[in-house]
């Protein structure tokens, strides 16, 4: 069990090799970072000789990763369309996908995703309420073994809401939250204490499912369950006693071999963005960090793929790690493949600017390089290095500007230095 | 002469008791921070008694403000498309339009700006070239009689290179950079410079420019000549000396009784963003700031107007006021209408969270509203605290959910928690 940390402290599996490659990382550094628990590369076990990706490293001194989110609801379940999304998010820059289907035949769509050859993510609990019928009705017994089911058909990564106990649900009442609680899976596990009166499972049998996730050496994301839903609710009691909770967690699937990273808020002020980020980095020892967003205004709607991008360039400021994508239909909508574009784009957008805060050789060079291309006015130079080539070269191309752009013609800047000089 | 700023150093002038409310602040408040230069509200003498709009205050304490850049060039010369995109501007957020037309009649097109009854700001010096025909051919006398034509004409702003000084020249040769100088007003000075061997008379007759200015009551905009165009050109010497010169010359119009604000980069990595608009603010004691973006990656083109959003948004985290809006297409063409909407759009965004770092009550109100109006489902209060009402109602209306939205339909959390409780 947990080989991947178990093996890995002083030399790096070989599987693991590309990834220390593709990080600019020697196998040495990635294996120590990976055994002190501030990098994780998720994927399973069983994907290990099938999959023909470079499985992606997540954390201290690694490129910022983006996740998107795709997954069928009651109101719009068409699994064609969300392979459709997820081969949309792959193509814009996509590091992972997380299905969070909720409607239709649920291991058929996670089996068509799989097919991407993709790194993979999934929320066992919202299979194991659809299959309990009813909330009160779900058991610690499905959902392990729905828990293991996902480990078995080769998910990489799992959220689950480990943090949520009853004395999140006690702070939750004695420090009251405008909008309670808005994560699903938080919803799930805080009905169900309130149903049951018991400890949640996940809390109280943590042992147990490090287990199962060893034997599969399956990641596991640390859900944030308490996930403020607006910035009234930002910092409240609720979040940070499961901050807390996610700490203590990390530091036991550590212990244990497990990889983990833990997940983060939600909608935040910005003022408050920087020491929210910290605390969770500060109290998991450096763990890598998954955020949605932060949204940093409540009021963008239509445009919060922008303020989620501008809220997790803050993030990674103080050490965000993988950010998951905030599309433009967020809080109004299941998204559209459009919306899955727009948000991967300037998701992919705020990982580079994350990438420039760590100093990150490939990304400085690639400013330099744009630097330089300007200076020219090399088009095709620009185009190249440009994140999204065929958008600036469609842009240019509307007009003819022969060698600068219709911006300023013949009064191009650079064009006239050249000349003075 | 300067009568906004010497008359009011107790008493606010009336015409600006509007401005005051708008901003939630006392008229004693306001009239105190023009006085001390913190806050400056540009609006020619001329246009005071034919204008219907409430000048707006930019600065300390207000709320921060967009400025949308519209002008032909001549490999794109439509004054009516300019019309149109100073029209999208001020429908979606701007408070000022810049007129930056280089090709047409450009007396023309101004006052078709100017009946559009915003806030217009100008660069003389655009016009004063064409007119001269040849940098060389350009001297004082005529670039101003330009400016007095502008001041005459009823602009609110004007935007003048003055701390582009031989100084800063030296430091430019000294101190090289990968793209030289970027800004079209800087490359006019210096070309001039170099031409002439004579200083800026903007620097060397920069009395006499304030006489002018403060006879119209026109507003200087401090321009930045030396605005980095790569993130490598970044916090170089030349810039530095610039930030300086325009410190001085801050200082210099404020006894003059001439309002003034600072503009700022430009092309800045994310991690040089705090001290060089913190040093912007120090140095020109509080000047209010008008920043281009800054843009926090080169490589973002076809989505500049996101980069400079997200750049922007820092920027105000500094200390920023103004924010001039980078579109979609900056660095490869003019804008179309559709360019000006999404950038002008997202810097609204930007603005607005902005504001909640400066605890803004009406801003702060609009979020708490929002939580509200989210917590209980109430979907058309959603739509009307929200920045963009009719985009978050379209998205919302793509799907049928009845009170919920369809990405998680039956499953929403706020739905499952109302039951819960």
């Amino acid at each position: 069990m947990g080989t991947v940390i178990s093996t890995c402290q002083t030399k790096l599996p070989p599987h693991l090799l590309d990834t220390a490659h593709a990080e600019r990382m020697t196998p040495e550094r990635l294996a120590a970072r990976i055994a002190a628990g501030t990098v994780v590369v998720p994927q399973n076990i069983l994907r290990r000789d099938t999959s023909h990706i470079t499985p992606p490293a997540i954390g201290e001194g690694c490129r910022i990763k983006v996740n998107v989110n795709i997954g069928t609801s009651a109101s719009r379940c068409d699994p064609d369309f969300e392979y459709q999304k997820a081969c949309a998010a792959l193509d814009n820059g996509a590091d992972a996908i997380m299905d969070l289907s909720t409607a239709g035949d649920l291991k058929s769509i996670r089996a068509s995703v799989r097919s991407l050859d993709t790194t993979l993510g999934t929320v066992p609990i919202y299979e194991a309420v659809r299959r309990a019928g009813n909330i009160a009705d779900l058991d610690a017994d499905l959902l392990f073994s729905v828990i293991r089911e996902h480990c078995k058909e080769g998910v990489d990564f799992l959220t689950l809401h480990c943090g949520v106990n009853l004395e999140v649900l006690e702070s939750l009442r004695s420090d009251p939250r405008t909008m309670g609680v808005v994560s699903r899976g938080g919803v799930f596990h805080t009905a169900l204490m309130i149903t049951t009166g018991l400890e949640n499972p996940l809390w109280s049998e943590f042992d147990y499912l490090l287990e199962i996730l060893a034997e599969y050496e399956v990641t596991l994301s640390l859900g944030d369950g308490m996930r403020p839903g607006c910035h009234d609710d930002a910092t409240r009691h609720a979040k940070t006693v499961e901050y807390l909770n996610l700490g203590r967690l990390a530091g036991r699937s550590l212990e244990a071999g497990v990889q983990r990273m833990i997940e983060g808020p939600g909608h935040i002020p910005p003022d408050q963005v920087g020491y929210n980020v910290s605390m969770m980095k500060e109290l998991s020892r450096n763990a890598p960090l998954y955020l949605l967003g932060p949204l940093v205004t409540d009021i963008g709607a239509g445009y919060d793929h922008v303020v989620g991008a501008i809220g997790a360039v803050m993030a990674c400021a103080h050490g965000a790690d993988f950010l998951c994508m905030v599309s433009p239909s967020e809080h109004l909508a299941l998204p559209d493949i459009t919306d899955i574009i727009e948000g991967t784009r300037v998701f992919a957008l705020a990982a580079h600017i994350g990438d420039l805060y760590r100093n990150l050789p490939d990304a400085k060079e690639r400013e330099m390089e744009m630097g330089l291309a300007r200076s020219t006015l090399d088009w095709e130079r620009q185009f190249s290095c440009a994140l999204f080539p065929e958008i600036a070269r469609s842009i240019h191309s509307r007009d003819d500007a022969e060698d600068t752009c219709s911006m300023c013609g013949d009064l191009c800047a650079i064009k006239m230095l050249q000349k003075v000089l």
